[in-house]
């Protein structure tokens, strides 16, 4: 583990003359926008990618396609129109748009031709939908984000996630920092975290932790996660060991105990920015957690564990939206910021993101 | 019919320095601004043009005046205060105010004589109140708008409009387009637009279309209108003329069909600014439509026609206020419009109305 | 009584230039911010002072004290916190301070010794928490206001109040004006307002009224509060006397009555500003009425009077919020004052309040 003087002398942002709240998310990545099931055949969706409007479509058959959300001729909101077999038409004017957003036909009574949607690139993936905002040509040459425990039948995955009202980054550092733990103490008893250390690269930080519950009991949910059922504070003393990663633009939470060779949980995590401004993000999360050597008693518990995690992540979004509301209202950012793992990621996402011009 | 290149040459407004969504509406012209049965005997009404307040008056008797609309002492809104026989009194401090805005008495202990009402020139006609909120000294000099139908026994008029959250543009640029005829078919089935020409000058343009059924069975709402039942596409071809007119600002449309004299629909219509950027207008619409010569069946069916037109309006409302909103979100104008009439129009609009020095 | 034109060469505010309605009140005052009630044994409660966040505190043992609302860690709502018998817990990370505003233990693995939490001036007094938010050094000679009355056992209070949306200016202005009786007629019948005359220094202005009712009968509760029936208007004509006094930052307002050695009302009043702009503010209102001498009838009607005060204040309050709402959609004021304790009020607040530099 290093300690906080050498990070603080490993060439620390200059956070005070750039606000991390301000700055935007890299688009050279692919960004999961939708649910699959969100986008059925023949529908047509407006998401939200950093203020701007895409609409993804999935005609009758075929892939789903992305195109810009707002008709180039009068700007009418293209998910408000028509799937018909692979072209969308627009509610305005008629004019109706194939997957390389050429107008191939309008009511108008003059040449369309002109008249081309901007095209997204576009893939599906494990139930998500993902579009890739930056330079197109790059596109092929950046991969998707993997996240194989969703296709392993030894776990079952939970999809999860909805609008939070706060900039991206306010996640990444609310699920990094494990102090917050008091947070939670209603749901999980009191847990004392202890920090077992740091790694980061160019692109990436991770932060180790282990638990002691000295208070309270472990409530059931988290026993089916653990797969097992721990009766005091002394049985659960520093005996497991979460991770948590940003490798920018995702996060990832795994969770390994003693003597399992793979994780007991496995969180993969996106954060895609909403507004212009980015003080809006929409989570998706893909919650993986393996199954009990007793078959099905997973599944049978599946309700109570969504109702624990949903709660869980309740509480996060609860505190992430004061952050973003009290950086509103004093117009910048105040943190004072004291934990190594936190400078850290400040600086990996300062980095990594687009900072405007001062 | 002009084509589109020599409309092109016929000095087309540079509408790329100038935003049409931030040009005002001229104010020389008589503007309706509220029903006469909103403001009944002894009531005061605040309306709204283009961001200003005015209160509109009918004395217990005379004809109805027109004031500012927030009181000269402490810009309370006279709306809110009392009609005492022909005078408005604040609600306030009192301060009572005739037809000419002058203070006739108050409850303050002081002078009171240098505090007047700004008055508004102000005319009743067929059920509207109008008002005239440009140079005051031209007001006996500009005629109120003519709408003859509405007397006419021969036809019975419909009274409707309501705010529409858009600039006065998008409506005039909505109707006189009539390729959008896909917005309204689950209303009146397939419809084919053939535009038949368009003329322009000074003050208006004007465009006539003819149309052809291609799908879908006539609405007995649209039977009523042009008085006969026609039961294919066959018998709808190319039969009717639709004609719409901006004569600024005044906007209009007549359909008139094969063998009668008269139009079987007269649309008369206006849009006037609510707020002081001109991005809400409140629509005032006066629809004639010809009586059949059976007595009394228009007046059956009146029900009818009330919902068919507020349904088609109900469309025509949600494009428009789809095209303002995405103006809001782009900061501006990205229209590309190919479609002769409507750079006409577009043209009209500019030259007509007020635009803010750059 | 001073008239008009002396008063107006005793070097009146240059308000073309300076907006009272941007002027922010002093903060080297005593300002209520909650009422007792509010903040009970081991509970925080977030308040607003011109849009600082305040949390006080009361621990489970000792007296109030206030905080900086928003934690200095990460600017999480301390109110959300958990008071732990002297200390309040942040529920964010833990971070814990006590009535010094240091920061005790944390759930950080870190030290955060460095983040103190700025405290506040503090004093509980006749059921109201007051915070002095000037220059703290000020606090201790700087006097709480006082309201003896309260305490006084041949008077009866109500404590009353709600954020109301206007500058506080509107609301000494309304009070002070008692022209505006017509706002209240429904309430109390016709009141003719004969203005006694005015003193003023360097914090203060007074004025003096007597009323006479044309028309309308005396209601019930103001009976209550002269203590005596008046049947006609004769009973009524200039018996009392109405004094209005803004001692900067308060306001009072006292009824006497002929024959009685103490008035029959004593209204202190305070308009705490909630948003940075101060274009919102709550009111604290202290109404104390004197004792009838048959004993609890006070008490038994109390809920009439309760019921009738409030009538009258909401009364206040919309055109208080109407006369806001013109200065917001004007941007600015355009007030035009005539009456001279008006006059020589605005200067009063002008020269107290906190000018931005133009």
């Amino acid at each position: 583990m290093q300690n906080k003087s050498s990070l603080l002398t490993l060439k620390e942002p200059d956070t005070k003359k750039k606000d991390l709240r301000r700055v935007k998310t890299h688009p050279d990545f692919w960004y999961p926008v939708a649910w699959s099931h969100e986008v059925g055949p023949g529908k047509a969706l407006d998401v939200r990618f950093s203020g701007r409007h895409i609409v993804v479509v999935r005609p009758l058959d075929g892939l789903p396609y992305a195109l810009d959300g707002l008709c180039p001729h009068r700007q009418v909101l293209l998910a408000k129109g028509a799937v018909c077999s692979g072209t969308l038409k627009c509610r305005g004017h008629g004019l109706t748009f194939n997957r390389d957003g050429e107008c191939v036909s309008s009511g108008l009574a003059a040449d369309t031709t002109s008249l081309r949607a901007k095209t997204w690139a576009c893939r599906e993936k494990d139930g998500l939908i993902f579009v890739f905002m930056g330079q197109q040509a790059l596109a092929n040459t950046i991969s998707l984000p993997d996240f194989p425990r969703v296709r392993d039948p030894n776990y079952r995955t939970r999809r999860f996630g909805r609008v939070v009202n706060c900039h991206y980054s306010f996640m990444h550092e609310n699920l990094m920092d494990m102090n917050h733990q008091v947070l939670h103490s209603k749901l999980v008893g009191k847990m004392k975290p202890r920090f077992l250390g740091m790694e980061r690269g160019e692109n990436f930080v991770e932060a180790r932790y282990t638990f002691a519950r000295t208070g309270g009991k472990q409530p059931l949910s988290e026993a089916l996660i653990y797969g097992q059922r721990r009766r005091d504070g002394r049985d659960f003393a520093y005996r497991d060991v979460m991770t948590i990663r940003t490798n920018y633009p995702y996060q990832r939470l795994t969770i390994e105990t003693q003597g399992k060779p793979d994780p007991v949980m496995d969180l993969w995590i996106s954060y895609v920015p909403q507004d212009r401004d980015e003080l809006t993000n929409r989570t998706f999360g893909l919650l993986s957690i393996r199954r009990l050597k007793i078959p099905l008693v997973l599944d049978i518990a599946w309700p109570l564990l969504v109702a624990f995690t949903e709660r869980v992540f309740f509480e996060d979004r609860e505190i992430v939206e004061l952050e973003q509301k009290a950086w509103t209202e004093l117009g910048g950012d105040h943190n004072i910021e004291v934990f190594p793992v936190i400078l850290a990621l400040r600086n990996l996402l300062l980095s990594q993101g687009i900072s405007e011009p001062a």
